[in-house]
């Protein structure tokens, strides 16, 4: 028998074994989300963790020492031998006889391994892999991760890919208000959208029912906002520990404090902040949105967001301004005065566009770019500050998108990607009809056109089921955010590579529900 | 200070560091699903792990010894203080420095802790909670188990209750073809089931998409049937442990093996037992139900009947006869042949109802007694023999009940009861206008209906979405088959008990999925 064929009978071998003890990257039909360019052969031989490295190339800016891929090696090692630390040494060594040597090579033209993505990150790479090795190069390291996280669906087979975001913007949203999602819930969610490669975490920190985030300039906003003081918070290092969990992943964390409205639970904490409502002549005891007729709403709010700016690094902070109602504005005597003296006559939108405006004036101030959500635009269409708008109402998503470039303004779609609500599971094939690049306008407008984003609102879900309600879901608006359009129409193509992925997260720990009849080699057992 | 004095500042202080420490149990409002008879007052002192004991009372005809009555007492005791195990000494001593006996008497009339309860156990019992004590009553040890779970939600108050469930079936139907369900699912199913009183699992356990069932008689079902012949099945002592765990919390275990149609990973593993369709004059190569026209196919059904009769102890069996296509028969010479033969003329129909006869008389032979699904009496509306009906079909289901029990045959209502769609959550709402003896008809003809089941099918539905969509909307449906009507009509006033209860659920480590806006004490955190 020939040296080869003796060879080849120990890899084959091997494979054999390891299908058995299921060591083996699950071999996946695709990459998800696809790729811009992606050219497959043959596969290759198996890989031994035995001879299998992470190294920086020769001329990458970044080398050993780079936390931002340092950590992603471990990380990746781990979720292509994901049985290697519980394997006996002997099974180990029958297995690789003859290890053949793999090596992934990683190389980034720029450093910035401290820094944090933000929005004008190059996340493009190219990788390739052949026989003994695979070459990743990228601009940024945030490039070098969505590298790595198609490696890991390619690594078996001879590939050439070129790749880069459709979108900058690809967020996801979490509402932790409406009901308090524990830190480990959080951190799980980020380790699926870098799976994903959705970037921005968009979170919904406070709202009505809850104000879990422990400020430390305004403690009682937490102590008496939360569902309860020490057990429903987030802590100073909960939140720090959040944001370096999504920077290792190349995930922003765009925090959102919601103003005027949705913000019952501010007013337990910090009295006199909120408009108290009138019946005929005399409070009713209860109180409405933000009193914007008063200087110590202004004090308040700079505080806050001077502390914002300082705990959350990225350059943009939501601000809301959805949803308010005027009713209790109008029963109350002092903002009914207010109106007159500003000229507002009974027109409350002028009201709330005051109070935005201020506000968003005080964060470009801290340097920081606002998003508001749609209504702000709708109230008045001629901004006199940049800012960034987010379309979220139903109907015609795509008129609104046409009129806020139009306005010369940066907008993102959510839209048509709630997922809070349990619609049929397959509904992710719906996210395969939206084209939000789909109206009529110049090319100059569709480049504000900055990306889309999932919405997981809170009203019936917490961290019971909050995993199986998101994914495999997100996973398809992630693609139609990440890959070309006119490659990702049809969601009878996406369906079995879905599922594959879907297996793939299943396999990492990812609670991800099925989209129909099957079965995946590894099942959640819930333990 | 007095004595008394001093004692109470005491059983304060233990008080205020038992709920920091979150050693007691959740205080609730109520007690789910709703006693027949209730009567709360004043609460009581707090326990202590220490000083708290079950015991069997004096004149129980069960004693120590009595598996399932001695495994609940160590379930209880856990569920009653579950973080005694992992507190210090220290603090013990500190919070119960004068600790206060409680003692839990159970006394049952029969004995049977060896048996498995079946459709005539006595589900009744009393329960009698005041000053140091407890004093539980019933006929049986499944009624001491129901008391058991009702002391857990009312044991720090004074408490009367007389009760006993409304109807003797309460089911729930999980399907383990579609995807495969872990054991460890099903017995965590079985844990919520008794927590909700639900007291039949009907285990469809084979179907089209897969057979995980491993035959003794027949391995090749499921070694070709299965998605996998070693991880996608459930063997035989895994199917000897579920019907122990369910027999422990009181729970019948009711197989259902469907035929002739859903049997299409069945014909994997046993050549000949399913139809060969034809394309005109030549087989398709595809196959379509059960062929009934051949012996074979009926030695095979007894063969399997012998092999369920020995595996499950139950007295039913579920034999389906669900949803038969005709087409594949009809395209067959030698069904048509033998249709003219036994003179069915063209109503296959008849050709069914001759099927699933035989394989009902096979059951009958064995001393079981058998359910179909509704078809199977559509067809045949003057049965030959006692059956067991189970309506699923949606439309007028009580048209349906009284045409089944006016022919003499006790039905089963689960039509309403489907909760494997992703309807939104609050649906569990609509159990509360469900009224399954609403239909025109004799007593006689009302004390046929011999429960409901909730249906949780598979198609959308594994693991890592099970608990969430079966919990807490099933325990709506537990509590409309177990408590009074008249007094449980009112979903409003259901909502506040049920949000409590699922925290309950939640504390005792059950994924039930929130039902609005809010907070539990204990939140899930997923590991």
């Amino acid at each position: 028998m020939s040296r080869s064929g003796s060879h080849s009978h120990r890899v084959r071998r091997w494979c054999l074994i390891a299908a058995v003890v299921a060591v083996w990257v699950q071999q996946v039909e695709g990459v998800w989300p696809l790729p811009q360019q992606l050219h497959q052969s043959a596969d290759r031989d198996c890989l031994s963790p035995q001879r299998f490295s992470f190294t920086y190339g020769r001329d990458s800016a970044a080398q050993t020492g780079c936390s931002v891929l340092d950590a992603a090696f471990k990380r990746y090692f781990s979720i292509i031998f994901p049985d290697f630390t519980t394997l006996s040494e002997n099974v180990l060594q029958y297995m690789w006889s003859e290890p053949q040597p793999f090596v992934v090579s990683v190389s980034v033209k720029t450093r910035g391994c401290d820094g944090y993505p933000d929005e004008d990150s190059d996340e493009s790479y190219m990788l390739s892999v052949s026989e003994g090795q695979a070459v990743l190069r990228s601009v940024s390291v945030w490039g070098a991760l969505r590298g790595l996280e198609s490696l890991m669906l390619v690594i078996n087979s001879s590939t050439e890919i070129v790749d880069f975001p459709r979108f900058a913007f690809r967020g996801l949203l979490l509402d932790t208000s409406r009901h308090y999602l524990p830190l480990y819930a959080i951190l799980k969610t980020l380790d699926a959208m870098a799976y994903s490669k959705l970037n921005v975490f968009h979170w919904h920190i406070v709202d009505d029912p809850s104000f879990p985030y422990q400020s430390r300039t305004f403690p009682d906003l937490s102590n008496k906002g939360a569902f309860h003081p020490f057990t429903h918070i987030y802590t100073q290092s909960d939140v720090i520990r959040v944001i370096e969990h999504a920077r290792m992943r190349g995930i922003r964390v765009v925090p959102e404090f919601d103003s005027p409205g949705h913000t019952q639970s501010w007013g337990k904490g910090q009295p006199g902040l909120l408009t108290p409502c009138y019946k005929g002549s005399v409070p009713s005891g209860s109180f409405g949105p933000v009193d914007p007729t008063v200087d110590t709403t202004y004090k308040f709010m700079e505080s806050l967001l001077k502390e914002v700016k300082f705990v959350f690094p990225d350059s943009y902070v939501h601000l809301g301004g959805d949803e308010v109602s005027f009713a209790c504005w109008q029963s109350n005597p002092n903002v009914r005065k207010f109106m007159e003296k500003m000229g507002f006559g009974k027109d409350f939108t002028k009201l709330e566009s005051f109070y935005m405006e201020s506000i968003m004036n005080m964060t470009a101030a801290l340097n920081k770019t606002s998003i508001v959500w749609q209504d702000v635009f709708d109230y008045h269409e001629r901004p006199r500050s940049k800012y960034v708008v987010e379309v979220w109402k139903q109907g015609c998503y795509l008129c609104k998108m046409r009129r806020v470039t139009k306005a010369g303004l940066k907008v993102i779609l959510a839209a048509p990607f709630y997922l809070d609500l349990p619609i049929p599971t397959h509904s992710w094939a719906r996210y395969y009809n939206v084209r939000p690049l789909a109206f009529r306008g110049t090319d100059e407008q569709k480049k504000l056109v900055i990306g889309g984003e999932v919405a997981m609102w809170g009203e019936y879900v917490d961290a019971t089921n909050l995993s199986p309600r998101l994914w495999p879901r997100a996973c398809a608006a992630a693609e139609r955010l990440w890959s070309n359009e006119e490659k990702t129409l049809n969601a009878d193509l996406a369906f079995p590579r879905l599922k594959e992925f879907r297996c793939e997260l299943l396999r990492r720990g990812i609670q991800a529900e099925p989209l129909f009849v099957g079965h995946c080699r590894h099942e959640y057992d819930g333990l």
